[in-house]
């Protein structure tokens, strides 16, 4: 058990949200709501359908997706909206990485990104789920080109230290491990299936269709119902012309004691998990082409490089005050505001909210969320290892996975992504300097690619935890604080409403953003129109 | 097992042949090798490297890759080469067929191809896999730009009606299929395991692993052990902000029994087999972008339209007789001729060869094979359904397999590949008109999508079989063929060298025609230089 949720942990985020929110924790509450007498009715794919704002005044705080779109949709509305934005760009965490991007963190480090032209690190969201339909609304009414991201290459390595055996400490083709892995698992059950030795909860029928649904997804020869081998998972010499190479040579199957071992089989699942499938979307370009896409259709209401200093409010109206890049103070009034600061920095705000709302905002914890760009001079996964795109998942505490770019395949240089480590492993990693995550970065990469150091040749790194406008990669809810200061949250204070991917089940993500955005406008225009 | 086998049928060309060989026959050719002696040294990745052809004369027959690449490398490599082609254009086989394209069958059908700008059906081959090194040799040489081809989408639909039960004749999704029945699957093996009701042939501590691999495999309860469904196949609800639909609502799996009955059972494989895998590259604006990219790198050494007429050759060398586009006559000579014309047709050509070499010839088969391009007014398997790229394989006779198009995704048309089907369904439905062949995949794509036929606009179809200049889609060996012809036609006879797929254990794949080039020029050179 330990060793699988392990594997989940590595491989999706929603499972190491719901590992700190301890197990069960999203039927809990869902029981809990019921338990509250609170049904569920609708998905959102589509915004609120709203009009006749009327020059009714919004603020909103933060030009982040829910800030983008909840200024979008109300402007739209006829609402007269303001965006205050603490960075000089919009987007939030949707943001790119690319030559020039100057950067400096809340240890004091400064980087600027030197990847050279076309190439870049997302260094928050990175892909699309295809059930992400808020977040395809917008990619698709905003004209941004999406291409499609290999999320689970079968080609690609897995390495696993911990493991023991032969096969431990070495990269592995996931294709390889799961054929066998798979297929020795498919012959042990289609031959106790036919021998009797098990009492299927089959008709005579169902069985033969069990054991030819074995035989097919495991390669099993049909006669003896032993796994051979398979020529998915590739051949010791290809295939090729004439009688030499001719057929070629098949591979060799491993041993299944040694995949045991290997701790290889941890990556494998029956379907992907929700948040993650086998192919996804990225914009072409970098993900802050979605940010790019609503600033171009927004017209000129953002004021950015500035941070906001007090959010107050009366019966009337708030008032935000603020203070700009160059010093200069102001204040901001509208008749509501829509608050997407993420909590974690909220806090540290003077904002005039009931003792109760505040002591849910103290509820919400950030995750600790670390990523690295490694430039190198040449492609050597695609040339050398024709690995085009995917991950490789392995054990190395801080790297966990590296990633390989599902854009520029084939071309003479590549930015891969070198760790992409949570919780205490990103916090310990984050407090090296730039050059060391390099140096830390390439001694574990070089581990699986031994032209990992010598085609390295810049880098470019970031620390959610780390930044002062973030303090955290996204929103942890605890199933205690799901239960009682979330409900809070995602109900109005007087005039104020929070939205963000925070105030979702869809933390971290981009379409949370949206929709969270979706909701809290369609409460403000209720209650205009009320 | 019949009914498993007819999976790999329609998933796998690889399978398909092999099936029309007989099972084993790969093998069985293998251990035939091993028997004459003939070991297997290398496969190929590079073209040979040669060079020193001082303009020795070498006369190409057929500007498909096979031609295309001897006409290059021999070339490059200081030989006179002269490609005639029957086609007005290069590539062969290796065609697209977009706005303008202009085709007439043996049946006397002509068509031009209508669909919108910046939309196209690959005629031929649609997909590379990424170790098809020889291929993609090339597109790197030719800066061809590559995007990844969707080949295995969770998200896309099968559908079977040749089942039974409730989930007969349903689009189910394939991920909640792969999902229910490998969670089932896991289930029984996990808690026969942990009973002891199976004697496994692990250690304890791996029968410990075993059993955890299996939890995470297929999303089972780590304590009961059992399979209650997993958010990977979908949620009822999605979960989203608020409180509502806050976190959704879960799916409820399948019955295994229905699942069984379905059929649909039959396209879950442990991993793709080799021909394929869950992500392919396509290049970007249509296949043909491969043979354009030889011939901007090829000067001007095709002559177009031209049809062999005769093949002769005396000690000296060879001569070919052939007729042009405008009916005038005339003979090439040289000093040796690659002819990469596919041997059904070449069956129908004076050829001057020893009698031994003529009935190989007549030993291979040539495949039937259908494709049609439908040009949607509409992206519904998008907008309504999320499919973005990936198949819908079928048991529809003559259907097969939908497929989704990998580009422009989110645009406003589209152009799905209506059936890819062979042998004798592929003959029968190419009997038909080209509007009864689009009548036809209409009504069967009706089926699974009610949007299908209101949002058809235009077609293209094509049939390789029909093709004057093909005779079929590939060569397809038996058994006894591979192990008697196919090494004698590997050979030249005289100064004829004959090259591509037909000649390569990687039939119907452009890799097949280039590595069959590589070899057969490799052959001449070394002839040259003795």
């Amino acid at each position: 058990m330990s060793e699988n949720i392990y594997s989940k942990t590595i491989t999706s985020r929603r499972s190491f949200i719901e590992g700190l929110a301890a197990i069960g924790g999203i039927s809990l509450a869902l029981a809990g709501m019921d338990a509250l007498g609170l049904g569920i009715e609708s998905e959102y794919s589509t915004p609120p359908n709203i009009s006749g704002g009327n020059g009714k005044k919004i603020v909103i705080l933060g030009a982040g997706l829910a800030g983008l779109t909840a200024a979008y949709e109300m402007s739209k509305a006829g609402y007269d909206c303001k965006v205050i934005e603490t960075r000089s760009f919009a987007g939030g965490r949707c943001q790119t990485a690319r030559k020039g991007f100057k950067y400096t963190d809340l240890m004091g480090y400064s980087q600027t990104c030197e990847f050279d032209e076309g190439h870049y690190l997302n260094n928050g969201p990175w892909r699309i789920p295809y059930h992400h339909h808020s977040t395809l609304y917008y990619t698709k009414k905003f004209n941004v080109p999406l291409q499609l991201f290999n999320n689970d290459n079968d080609n690609s390595f897995v390495y696993f230290e911990g493991g023991t055996g032969p096969l431990a400490g070495k990269p592995l083709r996931k294709g390889k491990v799961a054929a066998d892995v798979r297929g020795y698992t498919s012959e042990i059950l289609a031959k106790a299936s036919k021998s009797g030795a098990l009492n299927l909860p089959f008709s005579a029928a169902d069985k033969d269709r069990f054991i030819a649904y074995l035989i097919g997804e495991g390669w099993l020869n049909a006669d003896t119902l032993s796994y051979e081998g398979t020529n998915g998972r590739g051949y010791e010499v290809d295939p090729g012309p004439g009688i030499n190479p001719g057929p070629g040579i098949p591979s060799k199957p491993y041993a299944m004691s040694d995949l045991l071992g290997s701790k290889a089989w941890s990556v494998l699942q029956s379907v992907s998990d929700y948040e993650q499938q086998r192919v996804m979307f990225q914009p072409i370009g970098g993900m802050d082409q979605i940010a790019k896409g609503f600033v171009k259709n927004l017209g000129d209401l953002i004021q950015y490089s500035t941070s906001v200093k007090k959010i107050a409010q009366d019966a009337n109206g708030v008032s935000v005050s603020w203070i700009d890049g160059n010093g200069v103070k102001g204040v901001t009034t509208a008749d509501y505001c829509i608050c997407t600061i993420p909590i974690s920095v909220l806090n540290g705000i003077d904002l005039q909210v009931s003792p109760a709302f505040k002591e849910a905002m103290l509820k919400v914890a950030y995750a600790p969320v670390n990523k690295i760009g490694l430039q190198m001079s040449n492609r050597f996964w695609e040339d050398k290892y024709r690995i085009y795109g995917g991950h490789v998942y392995n054990d190395i505490p801080g790297i966990r996975t590296i990633s390989l770019p599902s854009y520029g395949f084939q071309g003479e240089k590549g930015v891969l992504l070198g760790y992409y480590s949570f919780g205490g492993e990103a916090a310990k990693i984050s407090a090296k300097s730039p050059a060391d995550r390099a140096a830390f970065a390439l001694e574990g990469g070089q581990k699986i690619f031994p032209e990992y150091k010598s085609s390295f040749e810049n880098s470019f790194s970031f620390c959610w935890h780390l930044d002062k406008d973030n303090l955290g990669g996204w929103a942890v809810w605890s199933e205690e604080a799901r239960k009682e200061a979330y409900p809070k949250l995602c109900d109005p204070d007087g005039r104020i409403y929070l939205a963000g991917e925070h105030l979702t089940y869809l933390g971290g993500w981009q379409a949370g953003a949206i929709e969270s955005a979706w909701q809290q406008i369609e409460k403000i225009h209720k209650r205009v129109k009320a």
